[in-house]
């Protein structure tokens, strides 16, 4: 069952009527939302905004994954990029293209991912847009506050390199997925593809702490983290210790032995875990120590944004250009 | 030719560096724009927001339209709602969606009619995502200040309908182009499909004197009237001479003798002209009458939002889901 757009409309104002609304003076059904300046302005910062859209064929495939993800993964993708500025997610719009074979139920479901993740980072689905096309794809913008936005571009010579979340294991958990490989030790994988986490908490931690530079990892470990360092003017050097110390407690490693996968590829050029990597001159609650920033020129070598350091002290460069390019041919 | 994703992003950044940035903190490179928020409180307003998105085979067809068209209507789509709720525009960021077929100069020129648009309208593009899709697609986002957003709902039985732009001009223009038409005469009614306007000054001359009740015609005039009038709770209802004597104006009439259309069809069904549809008590500058808005039972006719009476004072209902639904299949 497909219903017109407006019987459509009129089922989603009702389902994102419910949660907070500081704020919030007119949300779905008219040409805008309206929001009120003042509740925003007593956060005393800056507005944060982003957008972000998960298309069909590129960012998923129906047959992996539910319509209830698809929603909930498209939100977390946005949400993500407020989590790397530090900020406060406040309010959301979602511009939705559906194709013919797209019932009621489905949409419904991508509805209830949707408003799953809002309430999980406490970001208000205010209005939004619908259109018919030939695929799915979601596109979510959040406005946020943020009293200290912090930038891709602060980090300095000597800083260290923290991470908050996972690395590695949502590129894991989609090969898991594609293969349809079932063993438990593969669950937590899938799981990080299927229903990532946006670090909101962990971004607020970070600016508190006076990080100089956050991204979040979305296209792969080394290129997400090579923006900030060329951004910056440092080199950013990944101790590989550290990295699959982590792979260990994550289940990476258990996952790539069950699907023989290397840990190391997968952390440096796997996207989608959303998390967040930081440059601080301290530890701060929430994230884990990867590596240092350190000066551009570095030894001799070419000046490389991304570094790799082995056990025994020697160094590699990581080709930042072999995560996710969405115009490589 | 076709560069990769970040040499891209360097060449829009480059591009939509240029025009105002009055409260802008942080455009295009980050994680997400930053936004100063006292610029915005100097306003003395509310926020307004919204999101459109435009879908190749739904929206446009690329025979029919240059890139740099495309580019121009995605952007004045989103404005035009901003114009429906009596804002001004503050900025913007847009989603692309590209195929690979799409060359760097596709780009480039969809990005120089987005800027065109943005100059037009005062909004700076502050940022925005990029992702590969099996057909191209484009979000806008927009932010703008409203002193007093004028809603959908505030329409009283005796209130003037007032119109400001044309209506049925674009669809007719539309056809013009589908039949590659070569004539004169329907030149203006293409070039209101290609290069639509938002009506953002009469937005703001409707909230001025205000107007009860306001919306823009994307999908069609008794369709969006329609919405307007149920939410209101009231009748409107057009007076065909008036509609004809503008169509004989805009230069309608003339263009449907050439291809042997109908212009009040065109006018009541047809859609993209994003011409403002408003409810006042009085005359607006920059607006024409096109009817009244009246009770919503009336003269023991079945309840309907949108009526039409002709010369005679003769009065028929007209159906409001003749307009466009991206959902009919």
């Amino acid at each position: 069952v497909r219903s017109g757009e407006f019987a459509t409309i009129q089922r989603l104002r009702e389902r994102f009527r419910e949660g907070s609304s500081a704020g919030v003076v007119l949300g779905i059904g008219d040409d805008a939302a309206v929001l009120d300046v003042a509740e925003l302005m007593s956060q005393k910062g800056q507005m944060v905004w982003t957008i972000d859209e998960q298309v069909e064929g590129t960012h998923f495939v129906r047959e992996h994954v539910s319509w209830e993800d698809v929603g909930w993964r498209s939100f977390i993708a946005a949400a993500s990029d407020l989590a790397a500025m530090g900020a406060s997610p406040w309010c959301a719009l979602t511009a939705l293209v559906l194709d013919p074979e797209i019932e009621d139920e489905d949409l419904d479901s991508i509805a209830r991912g949707q408003q799953e993740a809002s309430l999980e980072v406490g970001a208000k689905i205010v209005g939004g847009n619908m259109s018919r096309g030939s695929s799915v794809s979601i596109a979510t913008t959040l406005l946020g506050t943020a009293p200290r936005p912090v930038t891709r571009s602060g980090a300095r010579s000597g800083d260290g390199l923290y991470i908050a979340g996972e690395i590695g294991l949502a590129a894991a958990g989609l090969v898991s997925l594609e293969r349809a490989v079932l063993d438990q030790r593969v669950e937590r994988a899938a799981f990080a593809w299927l229903r990532p986490r946006a670090c909101i908490l962990e971004g607020l931690a970070m600016a508190a702490a006076g990080a100089g530079a956050a991204i979040d990892v979305s296209d792969g470990l080394a290129q997400d983290t090579g923006h900030l360092a060329v951004a910056s003017g440092v080199t950013a050097v990944f101790e590989a210790e550290l990295l699959l110390a982590r792979a260990q407690g994550s289940g990476l490693i258990a996952a790539c032995e069950v699907m023989g996968l290397e840990p190391m590829t997968l952390m440096l050029e796997g996207g989608e875990d959303y998390a967040l990597v930081v440059a601080s001159k301290s530890a701060i609650p929430g994230f884990w120590r990867a590596g240092t920033f350190e000066p551009r020129e570095l030894r001799g070598f070419e000046p490389h944004a991304v570094l790799l350091r082995d056990a025994s002290g020697a160094v590699r460069a990581v080709d930042a250009a072999h995560g996710f390019d969405h115009f490589k041919r």
